[in-house]
């Protein structure tokens, strides 16, 4: 049986090609090109990307799915872009590299992230218009993907964050956040990818569930690391949340309970995908994956 | 026959409507919205939905289409936002009234930018996902609407004017920059509502050369209006471009060249509808009441 890890690699391998292919754009000038290819093809785990593709491949295949695998990820990375920008996060290094803003100036950075969210959708909608036939299935993916980034969703979360900086915040806030901020954009990584192969209600029940429990899941560990991980592995300054004053999992809880709370969501999340069989075991071995990753 | 002017206050009332609707939604904190709504709802001339009502109008029913023409103001009031920040042109006041940053913060001014844009295309999914029948002719114009936005599109009209800013620019730098940064939405204007209705690819084409011209023109005359409009009738500050030491085709040509250049291509935007007989006179209309307008 393949590894996770080694899945993940493949996915990874596949999303990063067809990134590149999508980024070989004519614009004028090429500064503006040069910074969005700058932060999108920057590494990463591709996290989103991989949900995408996975799910797509229990449901059918993964090729038909790369376009929206890859919009997720411009999605992701535009929000990183601006996230960093002195007005918001005023974050110098991400993934070990100066932060966009840093190096192509602030107005570029402003641009890249409007042009990788709009470009998202362009992606998208080449896709839906080149498979006509696909059309309708294409709209119901990216309407997922839409309402999960948006002033409902991730848009939201990213405000929640401001307002709430420097209070103390209780669990429920705390999950508010989250669930908007990363939640929503994990949760529509799988269910693009459901609504892509017209997967049941049940089927798409099953999955938001799964992806709401990874996602949470996904952000206690990043809590827990920011606490106990290790620079050199994880590629980032550790204890910066706390040096900041922010409230975390970890925080509330500490670190044993917080693991306690992960492992019960993974199980959760693993459980939800039940309906699926062994279908979903590759789903099932990646919530395991992320539960216990040290980067 | 009604006037032009009562056409446009006919189509800007269905506009300010639908707008006002479709921003009741809910998010937390209230403030990312108030500061979405700030800009939305703050006036405007609407000319882009007013092009694409009409233009759905003389096809079917500009009812149709009036997701589509808000969808359209987002995307334009969202690009207004970002460029007016102090890492941009760093304006202050539009419209008579403080910028989006200058009343909500940096922070929130950027969100309330990727918010509109995001809630552009979430508007035209939802109205897509609702109206399956019609969901073919949906992908069509948002991929018009996405590409006209894009990096290929407005957003690279923006970066080229950072790139260029302080530089002397020719006719054809400046006709770049202008085709892009204004005209390329506007001609989205009429052919997004083309799209929806599944124009012929004739017809399509003789928009789309309306479209441009009517873009230039309206670049045009608003490079003369800043040289010689009057403040109060405008309500805007004139000579800012002139100070800014930015290059206009009132101050390569002169006002009186720039005149016939704007009076010649209205003529060819007009010529272009042609094929449509009659059922065009509105578009014609238009086209002259944008010529001769003082504000």
């Amino acid at each position: 049986m393949i590894s996770t890890a080694e899945e993940l690699r493949r996915y990874g391998a596949m999303t990063e090609a067809r990134l590149s292919t999508l980024m070989e754009l004519k614009c004028e000038p090429g500064t503006l090109k040069d910074a969005m290819s700058y932060s999108l093809i920057a590494g990463g785990k591709r996290l989103r990307p991989a949900l995408c593709l996975m799910t797509a491949d229990m449901f059918g295949s993964a090729v038909q799915a790369l376009d929206i695998a890859c919009a997720l990820e411009m999605i992701h990375t535009y929000s990183l872009i601006h996230d960093d920008l002195p007005c918001m996060d005023n974050d110098v290094l991400r993934r070990g590299k100066p932060t966009n803003h840093v190096v192509f100036g602030e107005a570029y950075a402003v641009l890249a992230g409007d042009g990788l969210l709009n470009l998202a959708f362009e992606v998208m909608l080449d896709a839906a218009v080149k498979n006509e036939g696909d059309g309708l299935n294409y709209l119901g993916a990216m309407h997922v993907i839409a309402s999960a980034a948006g002033v409902r969703g991730m848009i939201e979360g990213q405000a929640c964050d401001i307002a709430f900086e420097g209070q103390d915040k209780d669990e429920e806030v705390l999950r508010h956040i989250h669930e908007r901020n990363t939640g929503a954009m994990i949760r529509a990584s799988v269910l693009s990818a459901a609504a892509l192969f017209r997967a049941s209600e049940a089927e798409a029940a099953a999955l938001a569930a799964y992806g709401e429990k990874l996602g949470l899941v996904f952000q206690i560990v990043d809590d827990i690391l920011d606490e106990v991980g290790d620079e050199k592995t994880l590629g980032k300054s550790v204890g910066k949340d706390a040096d900041a004053g922010k409230q975390t999992f970890a925080r509330i809880y500490g670190i044993e309970a917080s693991r306690r709370i992960a492992r019960d969501l993974t199980r959760e999340a693993q459980d939800a995908l039940r309906i699926f069989g062994t279908r979903a075991s590759g789903l099932a071995s990646l919530a395991q994956y992320l539960l216990t990753r040290d980067r």
